[in-house]
């Protein structure tokens, strides 16, 4: 119930324990319950995040960078038969051969894949098929748990987490790749037509780092992408980072002010990008009389002037900030200032864009074999966020945690927080 | 049943007089149960196909020229939603204004549409709910039919008519729009296992031509499409045109001599749209050990040598021409050459392509209003072709019926015959 | 001199013959001397046109379908040494090897080529060294011409005569490019700041057509193309044709009435191709102040509202005859129309659209080898023109002419007259 | 003649001091002369390396990264007409006010200006008139610098500076560009016969990086660009940077072993960009028999085996090393090596990839006005270059200098050195 509350934020917690995160993978004795739980609780949420959409809504692909949801439901599964069951499972049998080249998604030493820009022509498998699919594998997976010998599920456990956190990620491009599918729909639908917004938590205020050298990255013995190593200090300046999200209130005086017309605030590739393709206003948004409206997973609503502006690029969050006077922060910046709570809104709401370019920590090396291509061979030309959003699964985010994104795109739940120099 | 034929052309015919064609629109007195009849035909036979679709395979476009099955159904029922109930029925109450947008296809003076490559996003109206449009508009036609006068149906009989033949359109291009979508996917699906290319009946020899003013175009009382008009005179010039269509068998001959390697065969448009972008074979052909296979309604199944060529381009059955020294019929030879039965296989197989571009008849006019758009705009760069296909529905096709598609396409079920010169 | 009437049409005429057409290719006795100075008017054409323009004028490529002045003084003097010097004149030393893969244009029996859209890449042989090029084949030919037997002239002189009709082809184009080329540049280069455009010696009235089987095509011993051969009889309805062309004064009528804002006037591949693209006006024209300028070989210009429109597609030419409720001719009916100067404007101002698409006369068949690339491989997707234009040389237009162009081209001095059915 | 030496690195330097760079601008007493000889010094090296090309050659834009000579020759003489003398020279006359739309490169502040992609379609003004538009403008910077009150020029000499660093940097384009340009030539022109690589100094081993805060970033007195400041601190990891860049043979041993056609060595986007595009060597590389040849500034040469590596993309060097098992050097580690001669070759051979992103500094803010265009809004999607390549005039070159490109362009002189963590 806890991942609920990602989408329903209003609602009562469920007072029970999270099943997730699992126990630590080196946690002995190992509690094979727990790590079921774990499991089950993850492959459930995602069932429950496509539950509301139709076998139509599941095939679509809106464009290159989403995915269909079905596509996803299967490719998660596929993640488990892959790296997981074929090793690890004496005597597993493939559930159908043909669905490795469909359901690979980039790992180009798992072999060939279909092109990702036509995952939306595969309609069969049916919807149907696909949750047999599921079955399938989380009967083989549970029996994996349940029988594997303890020195057996050192080698397992690893895999499955990764394959958790691994689905989670897909549980949020399921509702933001739906999102965007509605939004080309004329007749708005809602994916949930009570869906609302969370409230911030955060007050006015600032953060304040003193100049000094930090650690940086994943540290102890929780879960962690390979991306977030090596440990590694790095110099932090002295400077303030604020403690709010920037609001569509704020956003609005940017935009009255002209910030989508003047080429001065922006980088030449946003420029051109953005302003010059037409755009005028964050994604989704749409001009509603004299207001402005957009297209949520609640459907059409006019924008909340007190919600943190989401939907935004790299290029809009850099112009507004230039056009403010003042920074983005650096992820380090971030890092630092996010430890202890010091960012209330850190997490939960919108992903916050850094100036810092998605490029590897000093002595980075990806894991060895085709889970190395999960992270590293993506840093160029992208840009670091920090947090975790409203679509984020409960769970999920980690302080260290690096997402990273093309500095055009928007239509994750991205949004921004400012800083200055000291 | 009778439309079954069209697919399924081995079955034993059902005895009973086929609904369709209806009654020409003069005939008096107007036969409601007939046109009632009639309507209920075609509306079926739609859903027929459509059966064994699922709803992710109603839902896929996969290309700008296919549109999704959904889209079909609603699209045909939107136009006499547009074209007849609004107009002819008192009181109508449009089913969803919303609609309108999304299902005009092509009519600019019906208003602006939903743009065609986007046909594949609109995942909502689901595929329940089209079905639910589909009745709610046949309640209201047979309402019309059955209520209006005599001299209101004067009226509405003619679009009423064009409507039939319309949807009819649709149902053949639902087939071949599908069969495209199955093509893209590497499970090779089947849209009927037990599919099966009907058999030619024509033998060799030819059909001869004396050089003739001949009388070219629609005559009679009968329904036509506006291009088919005006009915005029041209000289046809001696010649000889074959009785069969071009097979398989002679296409591999054309293949086994270098014919897709070979510019001099290939008008230059061609080869650069061919040959140049990796064409070796007719459309859905691949190989298959020493041999060749093809994506058919049944699947993937060898090349069947008697079958007639399908799935080739305007610019394939000019170069296969070229290549045996003899030439594409004119459309003007092909209608007197098919006159009383000249051609055994002129209709029901494939549509053969013509040497004659796709230009108005001396002294067309366009039908007024949005129907006006149904054939006339589209007469540049399209080359003509007549007969029928295998997947033509039954009662559609005619002798002077102009069909008519772009010289590099080839998702329908094109064929060729060839003439010779006196 | 003669040549110089095509631009400069006011010029009091020399009152000697011209040189060009050379005699026909079966008189004998061969009269070289005629050859000769036919050959040389023809090579000081090209000259005289290229004069005024700068070796960087003659540079430039400003899209893939026109080529620069360079290319196209070497490309056609390549066309001697390919398709006469190497097979015709015994020991002849090709001039530079490396210059054929550069200069043929797109003859893909004579070997691969520079790509046509890099055209403009070529920097090097320099201007000076294309005229060396030139001079050192001028020499060669000239040598043929005066050694070689009257039987070795008998192969001779067909392709000679070819060769000076295509390098007039390219005397036009060398026109129309640079006309584009400047069209580019914001300073607004003349080519020749005397020029002017000829005025129309027409008067209202018609062309009365009785129908009739008319002869059509290539007749008697003169020169030719193939694309007008086999002369063939065809069926002309009766109708009328306008004597004058239509004027820009009738055109902005068209304009001021929304023309290009109508799309029910349009043909749908030229809706989008024009007005969806911003057309609003023929080629070149630009607003200037209330009215209109346009850009000319004399610099930027008001519109001579007398003068024949020009610089239009056919798209647009077919809206235009549509928004008239008239027709353009068919190829065949101008032919009819033209002959014996019923046409008065049919030659020296504009080529004139007609409605028939570009596609072989019956029986046609391509000349043997590279030159059946001339014309043959371009029969699709393309409408023919007829008469010939203010770039035309003298003595290259003839009555059965065929000019042929996509129906979006319009930087061609194309326009168009109108017809009526009976 | 020192601005020779990059070019022919072989040849004996003049014992004169260079004058080139000028005295600081803080300097007092201004040293006029100074000045002014800095000023024709730059000014004579831009016209000594466009002498060699032809009015041909210096019209070419062979792709929309590179301009035409032409074109730099005028940008950088607009360059002072906009900055300098239309504010600082009282009186000033403009030379002719429709260059300035042709000669804005990309700044937006000063109005709309020629699109990049069409510089090649601007045939006049010609070369010649390009060469008095110079010659104008040095005649008024020279009367300007000769004339104007100390006082004036204090604002003077800032600008004046700008425009001279400005100006080399043209002077290195102007080379890349015209080998581009070259190299789309099949006749392999040379821009200087008699070009030879410089030969590398450098000998095996490493420069020891120890774990220090390092000041980065301008630092004096003397010229800089804003992207070089603030001078701020950063963490140097304990590393190693070999003394050598990579060489031909070096990289030889990557391509024989597979480098290109291994995905598991590549970023992402590179691998798209690079080896999916068909790339299997550096730019300009050719296959020659069983090795490989090259085209360089000298014509197509055999690959130098003992030469740097030259023409890779940001994608090559990352893949390199990943290959080797080693890392890029951050542009800091880069800073603080190359500091008292640490890297021998780290000027006049090649650029250096560093896997430093293009961000800006910390605090960094741009220039006010339009020269605030010149590097800031460049910030994203870019990877810093350090040192300076062959092309790099004389006395430009600076240790904090960063440079910036794509990581796929390659058309630059662009290689690599390694480094390894501690």
């Amino acid at each position: 119930m806890a991942a609920t509350a990602a989408l329903r934020p209003d609602e009562t917690r469920d007072s029970a324990a999270p099943a997730f995160p699992p126990p630590h993978v080196t946690a002995r004795p190992i509690d094979r319950a727990a790590w079921i739980a774990a499991y089950r609780q993850v492959r459930s949420e995602t069932e429950r995040r496509a539950a509301p959409l139709s076998p139509e809504d599941q095939q679509v692909q809106s464009m290159a960078d989403a995915s269909p949801t079905k596509w996803h439901r299967a490719h998660v599964t596929w993640f488990f038969e892959q790296f997981l069951l074929r090793e690890h499972l004496p005597g597993y049998a493939i559930f159908d051969a043909r669905l490795h080249y469909l359901f690979n998604s980039y790992y180009v030493a798992a072999g060939p894949r279909q092109p990702r820009i036509q995952r939306g022509m595969i309609t069969r498998p049916t919807m149907a098929e696909v949750a047999a699919y599921r079955a399938h594998i989380d009967r083989a997976v549970e029996a994996l748990l349940g029988q594997a010998s303890e020195r057996a599920l050192e080698a397992v456990l690893p895999i499955l987490e990764i394959g958790l956190y691994h689905e989670q990620q897909h549980q949020e491009l399921l509702l933001t790749d739906i999102l965007h599918a509605f939004a080309q729909n004329p007749l708005n639908p809602a994916y949930d037509p009570d869906w609302r917004f969370p409230k911030p938590a955060a007050q006015a205020g600032q953060v304040t780092l003193d100049r000094a050298i930090a650690w940086i990255g994943h540290a102890g013995e929780g879960f962690s992408f390979d991306n977030e190593s090596p440990r590694h200090e790095t110099l932090i300046p002295a400077g303030r980072i604020d403690r709010a999200l920037v609001t569509n209130r704020q956003w609005l005086a940017f935009m009255e002010d002209g910030g989508y017309a003047k080429p001065e605030l922006w980088l030449s590739d946003g420029w051109y990008a953005g302003p010059a393709e037409g755009w005028e206003a964050p994604g989704y948004w749409r001009r509603d009389g004299e207001g402005w409206a957009t297209i949520t997973l609640g459907g059409e609503r006019p924008v909340d002037l007190d919600a943190p502006v989401t939907h935004i690029s790299y290029y809009e969050a850099d112009a507004y900030a230039r056009w403010a006077g003042r920074f983005l922060p650096t992820e380090f910046e971030w890092e630092v200032a996010a430890r202890d709570g010091g960012l209330p809104d850190a997490f939960g709401l919108v992903w916050q864009w850094t100036r810092s370019a998605y490029v590897p920590y000093p002595g980075y090396r990806p894991l060895p074999g085709a889970l190395g291509e999960y992270n590293g061979k993506f840093m160029a030309n992208q840009f670091v966020l920090r947090g975790s959003s409203v679509a984020t699964p409960e769970g999920h985010a980690r302080l260290p945690y690096r997402n990273f994104f093309y500095p055009h795109q928007r239509w994750q739940f991205t949004g921004l927080r400012l800083a200055d120099a000291a």
